[in-house]
């Protein structure tokens, strides 16, 4: 008997915003694994910004290198169960992550290093959380939030911490990290009902962007911030660094409003030199190191309560390009997840 | 008998580039010392890119505060000899640094802290150096060169540094610190006497920015840099940016070619991001916990011949516009300074 199962690929590079009649569903035949290599069904796929930056002809190489037309999309990030294995220490119904989501079944190799390490085959010990968990608060979504803290030095708390995109995935971990670290946070997003979010559910202060950066930032925080953790760039970065107090940082992990757009530079990248400002780009997957940290901490966070998270699933192999859409559009609160059958 | 010297004034704010008609010298009494105060009569004062940002109305207040119309310029640093005093530890014939320049007779308070400590009122020892001396490497551009490479973490050598403007006040010492640390360094300057000295004099990689930014640095660095010390912003922030390898660092401190022509963010900040690079912007005042330090290590530089530096001397008060004119057009190299009767 062949398995078949379906893959998404990139039918064409969107010309603007993404729409799902950029990608396409196909069903193929499903390989059974080689020697040291497994079979993976895939229950859960993730929906992720960086994505949009691999839907371009003119992406450079590397860490955001161009997905192909017309094939399945790799380095996206799944969970998913053994059903076939011919490697060592992975057996069927072993609960795993790896980086080739976006299909139904993947014939992984766990001896393949995926997104700097993130997106390595790796086994979890489904006693600790749902699977989906490994795609957000215990996994590289977890990782990303921690360790921007942990680059601008601030797990220590204490300070004025601001979170932009703060209903997302990255955002409300680290609006909810920095606030258990004992710093006060103030959280933007981009509708009343995830600013509600924000105050109810994860108890902190939180504007709407499309108020006006510049005045609820001075309303909020009159006397500066001390730290800005960017998913957003553009005017959040340019309203950041008119913000910050003497040396402040900012922690730089995406510009998702110049990913349709292209890219702005910062105008006032200058007030850097007048205020001593350190700005750090960073990969979560540059911090492997403190993985085994971070998903202790949370882990612990996530039994006790004091640390919630939301998804907005989409059911469906082909609500992919979909999720995608809604999540750029900031139609989407917490992890954006697609759920494969 | 009433003293009498002469001042330079802002008269208007530069529309573009900076010329002498921007500014008027004026002749005024001079006072006597009050309780606490020195009378200085000055030598040398400083020319700095950074007195550009001040010229302009719209200039926030705080670090570079714009220069009030029709009065003394105040923070601008300068050396002169003590002709009277009413202050502890200051006699007549002592060799000072203040930061009252831009005129020939100063009242000080050396209780006042200038620029961040840098120019506040200090004696100077002129066995040391010749009094001009203390406006370069041993001064304010020695700090700067020296806190820009310990900020990028530059001064423990191995690596590659590029930097920009090298054949300036800054970026000449900038240059030498860094070979003599044991980095690999790259200079760029604006015309072809100017690369010509970095190499000659200076011993460094050296190539000439006008012919092509993006086609030199890969001609000279096929293995991509890991410092960029930024004094020019712009399309070298930007062509830094693009040739930086994983986890490279900026030492942002200053954009002369922004200027003029107002601020440019680099467009491809995003690289930030995917090769977890840093940007620290930094003064060189806010380091002067690396003072003496730096003082140590350059002066046993420059008896030992090891460092070298270059001077652009304008002579007479009334050259000062000129002297800003000519360094902000890039046709002076090493320290600019006026040399004042």
């Amino acid at each position: 008997m062949t398995r078949h199962g379906a893959e998404v690929r990139v039918a064409r590079y969107p010309d603007g915003a993404v729409t799902p009649e950029d990608f396409e569903i196909v069903e193929v035949p499903v390989g059974h694994p080689g020697p040291g290599q497994v079979l993976v069904r895939n229950t859960w796929t993730s929906v992720d910004p960086g994505l949009r930056l691999r839907l371009r002809a003119d992406a450079p190489a590397g860490y955001f290198a161009a997905f192909p037309l017309g094939k399945a999309m790799d380095g996206v990030m799944a969970v998913g169960e053994v059903v076939e294995s011919r490697a060592d220490g992975f057996a069927p119904g072993d609960l795993v992550s790896h980086a080739q989501g976006w299909r139904e079944y993947a014939v992984v190799d766990p001896a393949a290093v995926q997104l700097g390490g993130v997106g390595t085959l790796t086994r979890l010990d489904a006693g600790v959380a749902e699977p989906q968990v490994f795609l957000g608060p215990l996994g590289g979504m977890g990782l990303t939030a921690y360790a921007g803290l942990h680059v601008v030095d601030a797990l220590r708390g204490g300070e004025t911490v601001w979170v932009s995109a703060a209903a997302g995935a990255v955002g409300s971990l680290a609006v909810q990290i920095a606030k258990l670290c004992g710093n006060r946070v103030i959280a933007s997003a981009g509708s009343d009902e995830k600013v509600a979010w924000l105050r109810d559910e994860l108890g902190v202060e939180a504007f709407n962007y499309r108020d006006g950066l510049d005045d609820r930032l001075r309303a909020v925080a009159p006397d500066g911030i001390d730290v800005y953790f960017d998913s957003v760039g553009s005017d959040h970065l340019e309203a950041a660094l008119d913000h910050l107090n003497r040396r402040g940082r900012v922690a730089m992990c995406g510009s998702i409003a110049e990913y349709d757009s292209g890219p702005k530079g910062p105008r006032n990248l200058f007030l850097a030199v007048s205020k001593d400002l350190t700005l750090r780009g960073f990969r979560g997957s540059s911090n492997l190191h403190l993985m085994a940290e971070m998903q202790g901490r949370i882990s612990a966070w996530l039994r006790s309560g004091e640390l919630v998270h939301r998804e907005t699933v989409f059911t469906g192999l082909d609500s992919a390009p979909r999720a995608l859409a809604a999540m750029i559009a900031g139609d989407t609160t917490g992890k954006t997840l697609v759920s494969i059958g």
